[in-house]
């Protein structure tokens, strides 16, 4: 293992690219996470302030914050090199209330219209988390461009989920998109990392610099099997790891931080919790060491997790953007979305639905650049309808209904952007696949420890768990459904309380 | 507490009588539920080859067969008395396949078609399970009757949630319904005790009578606080329980059958796993001590709980079962399913919407029973879409659509079943409110721990605990999902997996 390299052997695993046998190979190789009672350590192998487990997005900012506060840190990390999904990421960082990037692009943005946004747009927020996040936002930016993570001053000016450029701002949709736009003033807060391609690897290797600077200490190769804990009050007192090919205890004199990701790549949790993730066509976005080891340690020691039926999905179906102006209808021919909705949103509502087509004219049409499939081509809406085999004057009565809006620049029904209506009236028309199960969907999981703000994990009953800490999606966050998920919240989340739960680990008392 | 009875107590917690700051005490008191190491245990207080947690439907059933096959049986009660939310309810009990009384009333039914009802009706179904309870239902309803359980050979006639005589079986209504009516020939499968009220307490009393009798012991209020576990395998050896205002352990040779009930009256449990089930005007159905005590403590040995943000919930919007004729909108004007599903899938549906109505003309109106509230008369179908704020054009055309296929005595887009089809056209029309979190909605949960067949508590990992076993709502059985819930499939799951848990864990291995 010494020489294994996670983003090498990772190039084919991300999106629908690992091969069944690996994540059944995960399966049989997960093994069983019950914490050991700390009475039976004889010895401990090293020990540090604070141990983090897992180093990704997450645990480098966890690290280099603790560090930072004058704890010892040791990081432990079961690939060969850290990064995790984050370093695979686009590195979207959500961010807002009048960053630099924001005002030099002429963006108006107040920390109380991303609060009640984000409040808004997700389904069971936790207040205190959210609060804090929006309240220190702009910090967060700063310290990022402190550390030298680059951002570029621009915005990316069409609807699409990802720039294919180094451009900085992405309206994501969902701010701009009813009924957000109502309840705060809309802005673009999905911050890229300046690059061409991915920024995940940029911002990862910064922040991996400071923290070696910073005196972290980093063990690759080293995997994380079970929390030690004392019986009489439950404390997390450290770690046992399997390293150089034997098993050794690490003594954490402050704390744990679980940082160790998701379980999308967990078959046998998603069948347990989220077994429609395990549906035709439907791929994990993610490392292969997403497999919930870290929330099960979490909850071996009494933390509850929460929102574990929980993912993001999406199913891309622009760019173009034009298609925008097309309507998304279900199988009795109604519509079930505002078609500018961010796409992870439409892809949770066309999944909840029987089956979801895109329907456009031939002035809007242009064929999705994720290659969904178009399925029929007619040059009424009548044939559309019967081609389709929707049940007859449905399709119909809602493009009949529709036009007759659009003519007016509106749509009173569903509340699509004027930006984003017009008549389709142009023959021929054209049907695309957009069905749960049949169209390419992709997901990654939500679900993680209850924490509190500075990243303590909870009991179910609402009592700390001493010694124990969780950010990143070891912990849940702030993105926290699929109809309420926006690009770069997962990122931000990760490194945003990643920071903050280090410097509370750091500043636990040491147990003795 | 020695006197204290249980259904006298709870004579005012059934279906949102339970005062808010019963809930909030019981939360309060609610303790930590870490397993207690077995070496840690200086004397044995009391002890059984098989130990039962909860004295309700599934408890009583798994405690008299275990006794049956010859095990010394220990029952565990935290009230004055055995009963649970068994003897609550009705005992509607869901089997078929061809009982007695399914045909002295005439109704044909194979195993085959309960088979595939349930196995179409249910989200993520456990076919093993499914497949034993569908093979031995017949049996089951004999094993009743012999045990003197009284069934009337009768049918209910009418469309209703629950028959208010002592009539046995009832159609749910989800059999008859699209999509299951083509992929399983209906049958009505609801067995309700005979009973002019509530079956419950006859069912319970005649069960509890015959425990008694095989020598079952059973110790109220005796409240089960831990598991003991072994430290080196995670083998279940025994309970820790206050009884007599002082805390003992009891040693279960072979076995701790969890048969404690669901955790709906637990409100930061459904904070932590069903947020919305804390929504205005949505009551819980189940005893005070439904508060997933038996759920946490198998979790608290590595059992899995699955499911946990699952819930029946339904709105009682008929009887009259006239109102099946009219149709159920949302918001946009939309129809959503076809009315003559179960209720409980109706509201489901709703649920899933922003809001919902029910359209109906004059010709088939009737105030709903259950107090449901009329929001608007008008003459037109135009002037009830205004009244409803519904967007111009929207239920004008489904109802248009709708009459136009009722003509024929068909409807194409939902599949209503033609017993229920008419057109619209009777003027006034009425909307009656049946939106979520306006009107009355009640619920219980049914996650819980993930069981093999035989009621073995398993791992995330599928691996057994040993010696720990779970029934009833402690487990997550049959009915595992709102859409999908079929009145009397919990009693049936309770029962039947009850009695076969109870044979499961006296046959086990005794520990030493």
């Amino acid at each position: 293992m010494s020489d294994y390299d996670l983003r090498e052997r990772l190039a084919g695993a991300r999106a629908g690219g690992m091969p069944a046998e690996t994540t059944e190979q995960l399966d049989r190789e997960f093994l069983a996470t019950e914490p050991k009672p700390v009475g039976r350590v004889s010895a401990w192998h090293d020990e540090a302030d604070v141990v983090i487990v897992g180093y990704g997005g997450a645990g480098v900012c966890a690290a280099l914050e603790a560090a930072r506060s004058g704890a010892d840190v040791l990081a432990l990390e079961r690939a060969g090199g850290g990064g995790g999904t984050t370093a695979m990421s686009t590195a979207h960082i959500y961010m807002g209330g009048g960053t630099r990037v924001q005002k030099a692009v002429g963006l108006e943005d107040t920390t109380e219209d991303m609060f009640n946004f984000i409040m808004a747009s997700s389904d069971d927020p936790d207040e205190e988390k959210v609060r804090l996040f929006c309240d220190e936002s702009v910090d967060h930016f700063d310290w990022l461009v402190e550390q030298g993570v680059p951002f570029k001053d621009s915005i990316y000016p069409e609807r699409t989920p990802e720039q294919p450029n180094d451009d900085c701002l992405l309206w994501s949709g969902n701010e701009k998109a009813h009924p957000f736009r109502e309840l705060a003033k809309p802005s673009a807060r999905g911050h890229k990392v300046k690059n061409q391609a991915e920024g995940g690897p940029i911002l990862f290797r910064i922040l991996a610099e400071h923290a070696e600077k910073a005196g972290v200490r980093l063990q690759c190769d080293t995997r994380v099997l079970n929390l030690v804990v004392r019986a009489e009050d439950g404390r997390v007192c450290g770690v046992v790891v399997r390293q150089d090919q034997e098993e050794r205890y690490i003594r954490a004199r402050r704390g744990v931080i679980l940082c160790a990701g998701g379980f999308v790549m967990n078959r046998e949790m998603l069948r347990n919790h989220i077994p429609s993730m395990l549906e035709e066509n439907v791929s994990p976005v993610g490392n292969m060491y997403d497999d919930g080891a870290g929330i099960r340690m979490g909850m071996s020691a009494r933390g509850t997790a929460i929102h574990m039926d929980e993912y993001f999905v999406t199913v891309v179906w622009y760019p173009p953007s034009s298609l925008t102006k097309g309507i998304l209808v279900n199988e009795y021919g109604q519509r079930f979305i505002n078609e500018d909705s961010y796409h992870g949103r439409c892809a949770e509502h066309a999944k909840r639905q029987g089956r979801a087509f895109l329907i456009a004219d031939n002035e809007i049409f242009g064929y999705p650049e994720s290659g969904l499939e178009l399925i029929a081509t007619e040059d009424s809406i009548a044939d559309l309808e019967a081609a389709l085999n929707l049940p007859t004057q449905t399709l119909q009565n809602t493009v009949a209904v529709y036009n007759a809006n659009a003519e007016k620049g509106e749509d009173p029904v569903f509340h699509k952007h004027a930006d984003w209506i017009k008549p389709l009236d142009s023959p021929p028309y054209a049907a695309i696949e957009c069905s749960y199960g049949i169209a390419p969907y992709l997901t990654f999981t939500l679900g993680g420890l209850r924490t509190r703000v500075g990243g303590e994990v909870v009991t179910e009953d609402d009592q700390d768990v001493p010694g124990l800490y969780a950010a990143g999606r070891n912990a849940c966050g702030i993105p926290r459904s699929s109809w309420g998920y926006c690009s770069g919240t997962s990122v931000a989340d990760a490194t945003f309380f990643g920071r903050i739960t280090g410097r509370s680990a750091a500043a636990n008392e040491p147990w003795s």
